[in-house]
């Protein structure tokens, strides 16, 4: 059985309180913030941390969500004779416990990294059998946030009860610590984490490493879009499109408090177009993985900036329902790439309070007009037939407020905060810190809505038709005309 | 080694009497009966399922054969102190032997819900660690049958070794109760259970979750067909032919007291059209599935009830021989539906008392002949070779007696039951409580056979041509005409 | 490493003398016997298996080498009280050791049937838990060889080390029964038996279960022929073509003491031409499957005779050097049957002494012209550099000297044993028991040899062209043309 | 997380410092030597060993950096009563420990062979169970190198656990001993060893065996390309191009200490063409595959011996960063062969010292001109943006100064050592044992660059064309031209 059934929103949330807890109490919307690695790699340091974390203060990014600043690979120097991990303090003079209290101060939460092997990737000393004393250690610390890695496992992975029981051990030490912790598995995809990876942690790696290109398919990222369900070597170099196709499969596996991962986000690393990566983020967003930026903030232009912050994008990342959008349709077309790509997507996801997110996605080499009716939108609901297909919906365009790059470029110039600057929260941004998504969401607040752009009408043929931008998105929040119909019942989330 | 040697019927009833037991004395034939997961989810109370249990009597749908009424997920709140599941009170107020007591007071049988894992698919406490306690309290409320989920097993799946261990313990814990309870195992045919649930279960879903489409494709329901044999993620929102067409290469895994379970019926729902409810009916009994009603009974079409109680299509679901339908043939045609999919397929079965049925299915998009030589049908019996094949057959059409929409309104709408009305078991139904359908088969009750239609002609080349109408079936009952033929070797089920 | 080295015929030979010892002394070449599964099923008796007996040995079968008469399943009663199998007193009046007394008396071997799992396929009681206390009753009733089936086996499968485990319990309790019984796995292909169960047994069932159709695809046996590597769900109504198309890779695992078992012959059963039959047999003695006649040997036609007989087709089989035929090269061809299969195969395998044998096989639609060239049969030794393209070869049509059907009647027609006819071991059939194959192959019995039908001229690009027929093959034993060449090395049996 | 960061050269080498060791300290390169299994199988013997390691001495083949003399299967005649292997005295009369002093005096290493199972693939006694003993054997011998096979494992493989497992043990058994053993897995490539061997061993098989052909399929060797990153039969007989296209997809889990072995180089064993044996080395090179020569050294043709002492290509295998070449994409062309295949490819990898190499592998069925640019080769590096994309870079023909024929042959025929001839390490060879590989490319020692051919001109869409032979290699380092160009940042190897 896979719950399926019909329910009103509201007994949706309603149903909600009556669950069992899970792990932990966290990540109730997926967990935001910045990571190092893939603009830094093993270049860490205290400066690194603290300067990102002020500056992510400075532009509103804590405010608009991203909480969590966290440290990645190459930080240690191994164990100390009584078998504690210690940092290198080189590039951590102050030790850890100094980088997380100044992260805390900041209002920002600290991450760590380890791995469920002898070794991290890096091949500094790993967690595998030291679960509980490295538990300790970073709860000692103030971390917020464990980022767990899966190299050198000594082959304990194959199947899932394997993996399982590697993983497990590190979630029962962090909750034994008594600190609440995000912990974010980031094993790769690797035997179908989707089956049982929700019973540990907050997310999991669901796919090979993405890389900072679109669509181009590399051999280093093996395994074709089926195999995203069972891959042996689910590898790195994985575009953002090849990402999307292979969790398409099992996006229902999000749920309130652990998350698909389609790992770090490449906004600003310079190996896609604005339009590419404008994909990129209302995908990941849509999707519901995590939103940690992994670029450098120091430097970030205008255009990454009004990316990462466009609160309508946001506003579907931080929706309380945990629903995931889902693929409507996918069509290949003649249009195709040097390495023989080209397609046209249609996503749909559900929102709180009866709206809905759909996402025209053009992969294709050329602008495309792309058309959906609402008997496709609603297919869940009953196509044709479903209350839904038969009102009219007010079509909100998510990209369309867009942060200005003249105001980006005032911010990253100031020589202030964002908040001292007023623009906090404001007209192109959304202060989560002041109110969150959720009551946000609640109150209608215009800046999560995007822009209205007319009206779908009512009739299980009725056609939006839009014009897609090659390697482009168009995203629309859809909320019901006028009084809100009745009989709009909506499928729940299916299966866990 | 598999059986597959030829056997007279007679000889095959025979030797089924001296193999050894099985794990219960349950589901000699597929189970029947009503759950209310697809069309109420998690909208559990005793008054559903009351009224609906009042109404399956009233309408004659217990003396039809749907004898279980079973309680799906959301039912409970959590454990007690002493740790015994206990019912939400407010959708049960009385307890759950209470509604048991009801229903059997209504000649009906009692059917629960839990999980094989920590928490039910709707997050509620699972039985995975519980399963003699569960057993127990289950037998004390007076439940006739478990169907056990799946969700959150705590990675206790991944191949037959770890998925058989997991689903024996309830196997056992039933057992040891002492009370005859049907084992409905619902593990979505995670790790190929046609190879081993029949040790330990009376059904076993085959797939994934079925939804109320006929031949939809939906991302959510990954695997191929050929991925039939070993899906890595079984998934949901599987088609009526994805299913069909995924069960076709272990049909014959079902047999006396184990069945595969295509999941629940989603006639009266809405997603398909009359005629794809005919072939999802037809097909389910032909396979030898557990027919569970899966709509409100409260509120049938008489279209829905005509369906669920044609007495010549459940006469094969309850054919004592426990034979499942296998596909001889199956063509792709260029009449395509909008998902690019058409294709039309030819099955037979063996039946009791040298009975055969024969389908043919067509889900190409128009109205198509379909043909069928005797050395087709029976090219397991020796093809043109075979006394079969040189012996005439009546033609009985499965379908041509359905019960009218006049009759069907009538007793819909009557304020009594059907047997007060006197429509209980004569022209269109067949009363099982009166006389079971072995009997009534062995006794050739003309109910039970469909309408004769003509004479099969013998001759290997012989052929039976048909229109069947776009997304249909024409269904037949094929009998020796005249006198017995010698020579009429049979083979019999041929692997476990 | 695989053993590929060059090495010339005798180093060959003697290096096998200082090879460790297997599991038992038995099956140095391929076993040969009967089992009446694949006739009478479960119609076993006493007099069944008797009559068949006295058959085999009134034919000449026994002399041409069928040695094992083996029960199969069905013939059980269950346990007595201390847990000992006991036979059903109906069909086995006299006991078991009765049975086997008898057919030793005959010159025979008694072979019998149990299965790895709870129950039998026919669900009888079944050895799983049980090995030892069934090994040392069947030693006690005089058994020579064990077939030890995969039903119900209680989820124990799924990969190699659980498969290993649990038919290695019964490899075991047979030797320590210190009788020396041929132990048959019948694990129908299931977890890459080629991989490990030479260490265990005799033989092992390489797929699934064989069907009387020469190139028929049946949904039972869904693996395609890639799958034949590793398939989840072997199945069983595999044609003749499926089953040869899916040992092709790995037919080297097959080596003197353990052998891939093809499933017992169809030849006499009906479902085949004698032109296919013909390829039936052929293949299966040169790809050193068992050969276990699966028919009535008591109403055997003419044909059916002369193919179980053909001496030259029995020398492929236990030809000393245990080596197995493999496929050179395959085309797919315009001319395919209703089912779309139209392919051409050569095959090629080394022989004892120098001695080669070719197979032209013609699954096509109609007659074809094949050819091959003395570069593509020595592939393995160099090529067209080799020496032994550069030879010349005695050409030997292994089926022109099959026995006459005049022949063959006169025989199944007399009242008195081949020998008493005097013919046996003459002209057409070989007297295995006089003289073994080895040493027939040794001192070139020409009745082994077929006939000559020319030379093939040495050089690489040298071409022998024949006219195959329609579902057809032709079989050559090469051998050297003259005086031996000198610096023929030979490669050696590559991979175990 | 992969290791995907950007470095410079500088940190990179620096990094590796920092990290803990791994399970010895060998093979810091892949390892380089000779083994007697391609050309002689187990036609063993001390005069085999010792003649060839004299030869290799003689011919430069120790200078240029192949030390290993490592003696394969068939060198057994089991275990003494005490459970100590022996050797074969016939073959070996002097004992294993002389044969290791012999080679040692000559100042090469000495490479024994056992199995992970029962027997070795040539039915000796393995040492699964007896790993100390042997191991201690071993060492007390004085081998410096174990090549440890796969045959008769019992069953113990099947997923990652199981194999890492059972040869954990031996590797756990060779560190006991105190005496440095490289450790080199022959296990086929079966259950993924790219994700768990380098914590074990110093390589292991990456493919099925390899044999003497270029581009031949084989259906011995069964997996398609895809399959190679979980075959379940890796089979032998697979060809050059079978094994490169296999091992793509994990080419980066070779890293310094532990590589992919490719399996032993075929040249000199008269399968392929000049050409063909040349993209050989260059790939094994490249892929950074352990180089073990595998033909008769004693009687080596000038065209081979030229091929293995090439210094431009060795200096690949040796470079000092441990980094592989990636494929940077591969076409398929109309020009195919017989067995109707066609492809050119371009791989690139990164070399010590900002260098990189850049192959150009045409295996198409006529000469090609192949063409690259320089944002192909830097996609990595980001492409047209990058630094190198805009960076001009001298072009290096690695094949260009290849030694000539008659030259080759005055070494060959000559009655004294190379180094006593004066060639050793001067025009057309490399003195490893003057000075190692890494300082010589420190040093941008002359020999192992190539032959300047002229100079790529900046920019990302700057084309290199060249005419690739039919079946043939063009191989280049790129080294930048003028002035170190600031701001090359180079991509790390980036997943473990």
């Amino acid at each position: 059985m896979a719950i399926n059934s019909l329910l009103t929103a509201a007994t949706l949330l309603a149903s909600q309180a009556s669950a069992v807890l899970m792990h932990n109490a966290l990540a109730v919307t997926p967990q935001m913030g910045w990571d190092n690695w893939n603009a830094f790699g093993c270049d860490v340091s205290e400066d690194l941390l603290l300067g990102t974390a002020r500056r992510m203060v400075e532009l509103g990014m804590r405010d608009a969500g991203y909480y969590y600043v966290v440290l990645d690979d190459c930080w240690s120097n191994g164990r100390t004779a009584n078998g504690t991990l210690q940092p290198d303090t080189t590039k951590f003079p102050n030790g850890m416990k100094h980088v997380a209290d100044q992260i805390h101060a900041l209002g920002l939460g600290f991450g760590m990294y380890s791995d469920a092997g002898k070794y991290t990737c890096g091949q500094y000393a790993g967690s595998l059998g030291y679960e509980q004393v490295d538990a300790d250690t970073f709860a000692g610390w103030g971390v917020d946030y464990l980022k767990y890695d899966n190299c050198f496992n000594e082959g304990q992975s194959g199947n899932k009860n394997i993996s399982y029981a590697r993983y497990e051990r590190m979630s029962t030490a962090l909750n034994n610590t008594g600190r609440q912790m995000i912990y974010g598995m980031c094993n790769w995809g690797q035997d179908e984490p989707y089956d049982w990876a929700f019973m540990l942690a907050n997310s999991w790696r669901a796919t090979g490493d993405i890389y900072d290109q679109f669509d181009r398919p590399d051999p280093r990222c093996p395994c074709e879009e089926k195999e995203g369900t069972n891959c042996a070597l689910t590898g790195y170099h994985c575009s953002v499109m090849n990402i999307i196709n292979k969790v398409v499969w099992f996006i229902n596996r999000s749920q309130q408090g652990g998350w698909n991962d389609l790992d770090m986000l490449e906004v600003g690393n310079g190996g896609m177009t604005d339009s590419e990566y404008k994909i990129h983020m209302t995908m990941w967003a849509a999707l519901r993985s995590p939103l940690i930026m992994g670029t450098d903030i120091r430097s970030l232009s205008p255009e990454s900036y009004s990316i990462y912050m466009n609160p309508a994008i946001l506003a579907l990342s931080q929706d309380p329902t945990g629903n995931t959008a889902q693929r409507i349709w996918r069509y290949y077309v003649p249009s195709v790439n040097q390495y023989g790509r080209g397609e046209i997507q249609l996503w749909k996801g559900n929102l709180a309070y009866g709206d809905y997110v759909v996402v025209f996605l053009n992969a294709a080499n050329e602008d495309m007009y792309m058309n959906a009716t609402l008997s496709d939108i609603f297919v869940d609901e009953g196509g044709a037939e479903s209350a839904q297909a038969n009102s009219n919906w007010d079509m909100y365009d998510l990209w369309a407020n867009r942060m200005p790059n003249a105001t980006a470029n005032a911010i990253l110039s100031a020589n202030s905060t964002m908040a001292a600057t007023g623009m906090n929260g404001t007209e192109y941004s959304y202060n989560a810190t002041a109110q969150s998504y959720a009551d946000g969401i609640a109150k209608n607040e215009t800046v999560l809505m995007g822009k209205n752009v007319g009206t779908w009408q009512a009739g299980g043929g009725s056609t939006w038709s839009v014009l897609v931008p090659r390697h482009g998105v168009m995203a629309y929040r859809l909320r019901p005309s006028g009084a809100p119909t009745t009989g709009m019942r909506r499928r729940r989330r299916d299966e866990l």
